[in-house]
């Protein structure tokens, strides 16, 4: 086996072009095995294998530095770079993260895990060479489905600017997630189909210089195209047409379902995991189906993950012209949203809690100055979420709930959540966000009357004594467990409050609490830092009433265990007990 | 005179071919006498007075309806809807903003004041329309110069899935606010010069239709061409080469000073009003190029602002290589600087808190995760900033300071800026942002020599008694006001606490006042919400000291004056005693 003796890119130069072609199958076949057990992103990295193994081949890395948009097609990179047993041997399985990693090796320039960005870091990588006049190829990576996000396009509008050696592969697999959607792609379509030779060229368009390699999945014309521009002296952009999942035709044939893959059977392509059971994705998407039956202009936007909210290719295609996928684009997702509320229809644009990150100052600029009645869904926004440090989905509160004017909602359950949404989408005074639960589906069978529109009025669960717990969201739950032990203690029941609303306060009643409560505790799933609490520790603040934050600490985690993340901010029932009851 | 006469669009229609081309002389004199007395938005209003008239003499607004990106260009389209008095009448120009305001007029369809939206939002007006099956043309005006923002490109490359009427008018001048960067320019050229033939076209290359209009300050020409794309059922591009500042020969010569300028006299095209004496901006600039001489990878990244931060032609020309105007980019700008320091470079990114908004992304993934160690300049970030609501300074301490890993500084002095500039520039460990002062340059004379990568470490002032001041970046000076006002009133002084860091807690500092002070004071210059105090008021919150928060309600506010908001927030010195001494 070639790649048992893979420890580094100088590896790969001693081998012949027969022997390359078989490293690129026993590639696939520890990337096969390795996925079947653990899940990952598949599509991007299986069509990549011949371009990683080419890239490694022309180029000298570290000296030579290629950096990967979103690193999905980085597990190959890694691989020959002296990570070849994290996908060889099981046992190694979890040495390396899903993500480009300099703390893991020197081939490693960025941790990545958002799309678009890979140009404009390694343009700066390029800069940094020439301003201390070192030599050295530059290289960025980047697949057509980021394409289409602005980072990406500022970053290739810019390129050119460099005036220096800087190369740009566009790893084209026809493919974002799901099918790209945006009028660039059918540039894309006409230069795949032209050979490269269409006269109008995007990449020229943004004066680049520019070749094509019609098979992006062959080492040997790789190879030639990567020798044709290497020490390039002005930027240039080798577009390469790749197979999105090739060599397993599980992944070829449906390549949405298999851009990112749980377990699977390696015969049968069939997950070994089956999630049964209500999702939050489902129960929005059956919800909204039914909301866009009823009226024509309900309109659901998604940008580039439309199966997180459940639109898979059948309810895509039943929603019809009120089912936006943008691609990845979510400054224009919030941005298009606003316009639709603006001009009286009423829209819903959902997204994760770390890709609502990519458009702050639309939320700020284009949509709650304007105080348009767009609907914003936040997914993922939970300890609970991803745990890559790329994925985080805790820092949201701080980002969204102190834009003024957006009313941001934090359900503690599925009835909630659909009340809440079911209100957002029919008024049309406010910009809402709505932190969708991520503790699993909860129902408590509630039927909820209340009117949304009466801001910041929070619910008391359950009127107690001298301590009040505001149980913000999923962490409600948390909330009824330490009403419990504090009840255990100290022998008596403490209010428990719903908040409802992250965006504002109840005065009236935070008022109305110091009257029997020396102390309240407040619950939220994100960071302290700039979040609920804080909000709630201002308004206490001269008062006599002690108030104990709970939350997270402002700090990037990686591929964290829930549990531990929950004791080491002692989240735990107990600890909390023991924070405010015996040791206060 | 015509434009006395007109009323609304209607007006505009009734007027023969030689009648409308006196009623731009007539609106570029009105526009003249305004600007020369009031300052404003000079270039852009004088270059697309022709085609605000040719768009409402062609078009139907408001069931047209027109976006004009960022507003620069709006003025006229004023004039013509019903508000030409603000323009006309000296005791009127205060009547309406500098930007497009629905609250102002039916004929404007979004507050906008920041660069590349209009795509976006007018597509969504164009979606709900066709959701509707409403009738109607939407037009997005755009200028060169806002087309490298992400959000622009984003919105253009989604343009084409609309499949129905949506005309996309570019307003090219060949400027941006200075003189434009990035690839895509070279393509504007190309088609200006090829008369809109060539068959490279960043347009079409988004699968745009697309026309071209040479003579972009002639009326009958932008009227056959406005005619020719009405009722278009697909989505077009219609070019037009306009001339920035056209009609003023000050303004067309020097286009990047008279982009904005300030009141002048008509004759001699000179300010009327001077500033002398110190800026931050100048300060800057000087301390920086001092910084590039000494070192060669100094590096100076501006996005299309290249002046607010003093780099005027000429300096830009003596930096060289170290300054980089990366455009209308700001998510790029910040993943380049984060490029630039991971090879070993120093980038300086400076920008208006207003904008740092367009790039959160950038900082917390491509920055902050990375822990590379590039600055980050705030300017205006204050309200003493720009007071239109599209454009306050007040947000951006919950925006940048929540993200981990970031270390915000707050200087509250020259000295101490240049010596957090310096340190910051030095450093390579910690992603540096620095809120630049805002009222006025202050200077102490201090010789400061500490190092400020002993993170979170407050600076006593003064120590005191019983009330202790945590007086933060430019609201120091406010924290020696209500000290001597404390010290009056209850005959002991108080601490006086410079923080310097926004983004942590001096905790050994803050429980030491436990001992002998009873109250906190926090002032900070933006919103309370996710801000600097509420931290100081989570830490004291289980604790028996009082925290009072004093800054910003979390609100937009709009032309407001700074003596006016600071009242209403009880800032002043008198009100904060009476809180915090009189009526406790």
């Amino acid at each position: 086996m070639y790649l048992e003796k893979i420890n580094g890119p100088e590896d790969v130069k001693k081998l012949s072009g027969g022997e390359l072609n078989i490293l690129a199958e026993e590639m696939r076949s520890a990337l096969l095995q390795k996925l079947s057990k653990r899940g990952g992103h598949f599509g991007p990295n299986f069509g990549f294998v011949e371009a990683t193994i080419a890239l490694h081949y022309v180029f000298n890395s570290p000296i030579d530095k290629i950096v990967y948009d979103i690193s999905h097609q980085s597990y190959g990179h890694k691989m020959l770079t002296g990570r070849k047993d994290a996908f060889l041997y099981e046992e190694h399985y979890g040495d390396v993260s899903g993500f480009t990693n300099p703390k893991e090796s020197e081939h490693d320039f960025f941790t990545v895990g958002h799309t678009s960005t890979s140009v404009s870091l390694a343009s700066g990588l390029a800069k940094a060479r020439d301003l201390k006049r070192e030599k050295g190829n530059v290289i960025a990576v980047i697949g057509d489905g980021s394409l289409s996000g602005g980072e990406a396009l500022e970053g290739l509008d810019f390129a050119s600017e460099l005036e220096s050696n800087f190369i740009i592969i566009v790893n084209d697999n026809d493919m974002s997630i799901a099918e790209n959607h945006g009028g660039l792609y059918k540039n894309l379509k006409a230069l795949r189909e032209s050979n490269g030779e269409c006269p109008c060229n995007l990449f020229k368009a943004m004066s680049l210089d520019y070749i094509y390699v019609a098979e992006g999945n062959n080492i040997e014309k790789l190879i030639e195209a990567f020798h044709q521009v290497k020490d390039s002296t002005h930027p240039v952009v080798v577009h390469i047409n790749t197979v999105k999942g090739k060599g397993y035709t599980f992944a070829e044939k449906n390549k949405e379902d298999w851009h990112w893959h749980m377990p699977f059977n390696i015969e049968t392509g069939e997950s070994t995991r089956n999630f049964t059971g209500e999702s939050y994705s489902t129960l929005t998407c059956d919800f909204l189906m039914k909301k866009m039956k009823e009226d024509p202009t309900v309109t659901m936007i998604t940008a580039g993950i439309p199966t997180s909210m459940g639109f898979t290719e059948d309810k895509r295609k039943e929603a019809g012209k009120q089912f936006v996928d943008v691609g990845i684009a979510e400054e224009h997702a919030v941005a298009f949203a606003s316009g639709i509320a603006a001009n009286g229809g009423k829209p819903i644009f959902a997204t994760h809690s770390s890709f609502i990150q990519r458009t702050y100052d639309q939320m700020s600029q284009d949509l709650c100055i304007n105080g348009n009645a767009a609907t914003l869904l936040i997914s993922t926004a939970s300890i609970y979420g991803m745990s890559d440090v790329t994925h985080l989905g805790i820092f949201d509160i701080p980002l969204i709930s102190n834009i003024p004017n957006m009313v941001y909602l934090a359900p503690t359950c599925k009835e909630e959540y659909l009340a809440m949404l079911d209100w957002s989408i029919e008024q049309n005074q406010h910009p809402v966000a709505i932190r969708i639960p991520c503790n699993g589906v909860i129902s408590t069978g509630a039927n909820i009357k209340f009117d949304y529109s009466q801001l910041n009025q929070y619910e008391v669960k359950q009127t107690g004594n001298r301590i009040a717990i505001l149980a913000l969201g999923d962490f409600y739950q948390l909330g009824e467990q330490v009403a419990e032990a504090i009840k255990i203690q100290i022998g008596e029941m403490p209010t428990l409050i719903n908040p409802r609303y992250i965006t504002g306060i109840d005065a009236k009643l935070l008022e109305s609490l110091k009257a029997n409560h020396e102390a309240v505790i407040t619950l939220e799933d994100g960071i302290l830092d700039g979040g609920f609490g804080e909000k709630i520790a201002r308004f206490y603040g001269s008062s006599d009433m002690k108030v104990y934050n709970y939350g997270f600490r402002k700090e990037f985690i990686d591929r964290y265990k829930v549990e531990e993340v929950l004791k080491a901010n002692r989240l735990t029932p107990e600890q909390i007990v023991e924070d405010v009851v015996i040791n206060r």
